[in-house]
C-alpha cells in the first residue's frame, strides 16, 4: 500500500527503530543524575548530540533537542526575537514558510512586533536580493529573518546561502527551517539558527532540533529549566533522541544514491502526469527542488474527493486544496505562488519507494481524476478543446456580459461553471463570476492563465466577490 | 542492580514497551490526515486520550498530551494565567512545588505578576486553611492557585481536595501537579487543571498530560497550532502517547496491591534506618505519604559522597543536599520544611522492587554512612553521645564564647566543626559558626533541633553569616 506523504511524516527508518529499542533499555533514566543509569543516559545523550551536530554542521554545544520541529521553530524564533529586542522588533519571513513559522510571526505581531512577508515567484522561490530588499525597507530595526531551506508543499529549494549573506551584511541573524531538507544534506551558507524535525527524515516523532550559533543573541522566553542548556525545558525524550540521531546518520549515508533514484521517479511523475491527465498544472521549481516531492493541481477537481478516491485506490497523498483544510482556504503556499489550488495533490516519496508503485499511481490517476470530474459535471477536455476560436475581432462588439452566480458553492464549482459558460460569450466578451468561496480568488485567475483567457480582476459585490474574465479565444 | 529513584524516572513498564512497539508500526503517520495511515493514527490517538482521561477522571476533550510534565506545567500555568488576566495577576503556589511550577511562577513575577508561596510544616504539608488564608491575603485579584498532589522529594500528600474547595469558594481555579501520584490513583477533589508526566509512572519519556476542566478560562500563549485543541503545539508523539496511556491503565490495575507491598518496604526503611544509622532524621509525613518514597538525612555526611558510595555499592538514589545540586543550595523542599539537608537520601522504589534489594540496602547503608563520616572526620556517635551533660546551672556563668571559622567550607563541614567544639563551652555557653555555605542556614538549626541545643539565630558577618548556638546540655 503505497504511502506517498513522506513530507508529512516519514515511516520509521529501520535504524531508528533499532536505536529506539536499544535506548528504551539503556536510556530511560535521568541523564542529569550521577548514578550509573544516569551516567549511561548522559553518554547516550552526548553521543546523539554529537552525531546530530555533525549532520547539521554545528558544534554540539550549539544544538539542543526539542519535543518537535514546531516547538523548535516557536522557541527558536521567540528566543532570537527576545535576544535581539534592543536591535528592533521587526521580523522578516518568506510568504511560503511552514505554518509554525507564520504562526510564530502572527504571535510576534499580536505582541506588538512587525512582520514582512517576502513574496515568491510562481515556482515558490524567493528572488535573489529579496531579503536584502526586505532588510532595506523594514519599518524599523530588524531582529530576525527566517527562510526555509526547501518548501514543504511544492519542494522548491530556497536561496538560503544568498539570503544568509544578505542578512549577515545587515548584521541580522537568519533562522533556517530545514525540516524538509535536513535528511538529504546539511544546509549551506552562513545561517545563524536552524530548526528541523526528526519524523520528517524517518526518525521518531517527539524530536526536533534547534541549533543556535555561538555569538547569536538568544534569550529563552519559557520558564527556567536546567536541561538542554535552558533552551528546551522538560525531561529529555532520550530513546527518541538517540533514534533521531542514529537515523539521521543512516539516511545521510544512503542519501545521495537514494536522492538520485527518487529524483528519477519524481521526474517521471512531473513529465507523465500532464500527458496522462488533461488540464493539470505541475507546480514548483522544475530544477531547484527536493528530490522526493512533486505537486500538481487538476482543474475542475475537488481536492478532498480526489484524495478520497486515491485513498480508495490505496495511495496516500496530501493536498493544499481549500476543501482539505479545516479553514476552507487554499494553502498559503499555493496562494503566495499564485497557482491553481483546486484538485491539488502533493506526492512525497518515502525512501525506498518502489518504482512499480509510482507506475501504478500513474496508471490509476487518470481514471480517478476523470471520475471526480464526471461526478462534478466538469467540462470534458474535448468540449474545452473545442471552444470555438474565431479570429479575434479588431474592435470588440458591444460587450456581451454574462453573470454566473456561484454564491454558496465551493471549489471547484465556480471554476467549472465559468468554464462551462465562457463559450457562450463572443471573443472579447466578459463573464463575471459571483463567488464567496475563498479558493475562487486564486483559482479563477489560475484558470485564465491555463486556458488562455484574460483575468480582469475582482471587485466586492453585494454578496461575495465578482471576478471578471474576458474571453480571449 | 537496584534502582531506587523511580521519582526521577521509572523504568519503562513492560506494557509501555509493548504498546510503543505496536504503535511504532501503526501510529507513525499524521493523525490529522484523511488517508488510511492517518485514520489509523487518529484512532490510536483517540483511544489513548479516552484511556488517559478515564484514569485522570476528566472528559477526553478536557485532556491534551504535551511533550513532558514540565511543558504541561509551563503551558498549563501560562494558559490559565492568560485566561484569567482580567481576574487579576496574583498566583498562589505552595513552597514545595516541583521546580517547573516555581520556575513558571518566577517567569510570572518577571512579567509583572505577583506570587504567594504557601508555607508547609516540618512534614512538608500545607496546613488546612492555608490556601483560604493566601486567597484572603492576596495583594490583588488571584488568577490561579497551584498545589501538588504529593511532594516529589519527601512523599508527603497534600490536602488538594480541601485546597480545591477553598479555591472554589473564592472562584479561583486550582491547578494540581499530579506528577508523583497519578500512577497510584486519581486526584481527589474539585481541581480545575491537572498536570502529569508519563515517565514517572513507567510510561515513556516525551509525554505529559494537561487537563483543563470545561468552564475554566484558558488562553494559549504559544503560537497557534491545530493539534491538541491548540493547547500543545507540534506533531503528536503518538507511539509514546499510546504507550503512556496503556501503561497508565496497567499500573492502575496493579496499583492497590503493589502500593500495599511497597508501603511495607518503605515502612521497613523508615523504621530501620534510624536504628541502624546514628544521627539520622527521616523526613516527610509518616502517614499521609506516597507508598513508594522515603527520604532521610544523615548528620555529618556529604550528600554527594554518600550518593557516590551508594552507587559503588550499586544502589541508585537521589538527594536534595546542596552538594548534589548544580547551584550548591539545598533543595527548596527541605528548606521550606526546615529540616536537615546534609547527607540527604531519597529512596523511591519502582514497581516490582524486590524485598531482598531493600534488605541489601539496609545492610549496606550503615557502613557506607560510617565510611563517609570517617573520611570527613565527623564526631563519632560515641563522642557525641558522651557529651558531658552536667546539671544545668540556674544562672549561666559569664558567657564563654567560642567562634568557629568555617568560611569557605562546604556542607557538612560547618556542622561537623560545630559538633566538635560544642563540648568545649560550658552549658549555657555559645558557639558562633561563621559560614558562607548556603546549607549552613538550614543545617545548623536542624542540628540544634536534633542534638537538643538552642539555636539563637543568625546575623550578617564581615564575611558570610554568623550562626549562634547556645549549649543546652
Amino acid at each position: 500500500m503505497p504511502y506517498f506523504d513522506a513530507a508529512s511524516s516519514a515511516p520509521l527508518h529501520p535504524v531508528a527503530r533499532q536505536a529506539l529499542l536499544a535506548a528504551l533499555d539503556e536510556g530511560w533514566a535521568d541523564p542529569s543524575r550521577l548514578y550509573r543509569e544516569g551516567r549511561r543516559a548522559r553518554l547516550l545523550l552526548d553521543a546523539a548530540r554529537e552525531a546530530a551536530a555533525e549532520a547539521v554542521g554545528c558544534r554540539p554545544d550549539e544544538l539542543v533537542f526539542t519535543p518537535s520541529g514546531t516547538r523548535a521553530v516557536h522557541d527558536g524564533i521567540a528566543g532570537a526575537l527576545a535576544g535581539r529586542r534592543r536591535a528592533g522588533h521587526h521580523l522578516i519571513v518568506s510568504a511560503v514558510e511552514h505554518s509554525s513559522v507564520l504562526h510564530a510571526a502572527a504571535t510576534h505581531e499580536a505582541d506588538g512586533g512587525t512582520v514582512t512577508d517576502v513574496p515568491v515567484d510562481r515556482t515558490g522561490r524567493v528572488a535573489p536580493g529579496a531579503y536584502a530588499a526586505a532588510l532595506r525597507e523594514a519599518p524599523g530595526g530588524v531582529a530576525l529573518a527566517c527562510l526555509q531551506s526547501a518548501n514543504h508543499e511544492v519542494g522548491t529549494l530556497q536561496p538560503v546561502a544568498e539570503a544568509a549573506e544578505e542578512c549577515a551584511a545587515a548584521d541580522v541573524p537568519l533562522l533556517v527551517d530545514a525540516a524538509q531538507s535536513l535528511g538529504w544534506g546539511p544546509t549551506e551558507g552562513n545561517w545563524s539558527l536552524l530548526t528541523a524535525s526528526a519524523h520528517k527524515w524517518g526518525g521518531p516523532a517527539g524530536v526536533g532540533l534547534l541549533a543556535v550559533r555561538k555569538g547569536v543573541r538568544f534569550r529563552r522566553v519559557q520558564p527556567a529549566d536546567e536541561r538542554e542548556s535552558g533552551r528546551s525545558p522538560g525531561f529529555e525524550n532520550l530513546p527518541a533522541i538517540v533514534a533521531a540521531a542514529a537515523s539521521l546518520r543512516a539516511v545521510r549515508a544512503e542519501g545521495a544514491a537514494e536522492a538520485e533514484r527518487l529524483r528519477g521517479l519524481v521526474e517521471r511523475i512531473r513529465a507523465r502526469v500532464p500527458e496522462l491527465v488533461p488540464d493539470v498544472e505541475v507546480v514548483g521549481d522544475p530544477e531547484r527542488r527536493l528530490p522526493h516531492l512533486v505537486t500538481f493541481s487538476c482543474l475542475y477537481v475537488d481536492g478532498e474527493a480526489l484524495l478520497h478516491e486515491l485513498d480508495r485506490a490505496e495511495f496516500s497523498v496530501s493536498s493544499g486544496s481549500s476543501c482539505t483544510s479545516s479553514t476552507l482556504t487554499p494553502s498559503h503556499v499555493l496562494r503566495a505562488m499564485g497557482v491553481l489550488s483546486e484538485g491539488n495533490v502533493r506526492v512525497s516519496l518515502p525512501r525506498g519507494t518502489a518504482e512499480a508503485d509510482v507506475d501504478r499511481f500513474l496508471e490509476a490517476l487518470p481514471g480517478v481524476v476523470a471520475g471526480v470530474r464526471e461526478r462534478l459535471g466538469a467540462p470534458k477536455p474535448a468540449e474545452a478543446a473545442a471552444d470555438p476560436a474565431p479570429e479575434p475581432e479588431p474592435e470588440p462588439a458591444p460587450e456581451p456580459e454574462l453573470v454566473v452566480d456561484s454564491l454558496g458553492k465551493r471549489c471547484p464549482i465556480p471554476v467549472i461553471e465559468l468554464a462551462k459558460v465562457i463559450g457562450e460569450v463572443p471573443v472579447g466578451g466578459v463573464v463575471t463570476v459571483l463567488a464567496d468561496d475563498e479558493a475562487a480568488r486564486l483559482d479563477i485567475p489560475a484558470w485564465c492563465e491555463m486556458r488562455g483567457q484574460t483575468y480582469e480582476g475582482e471587485r466586492p459585490a453585494d454578496r461575495g466577490v465578482a471576478y471578471r474574465v474576458r474571453r480571449r479565444a
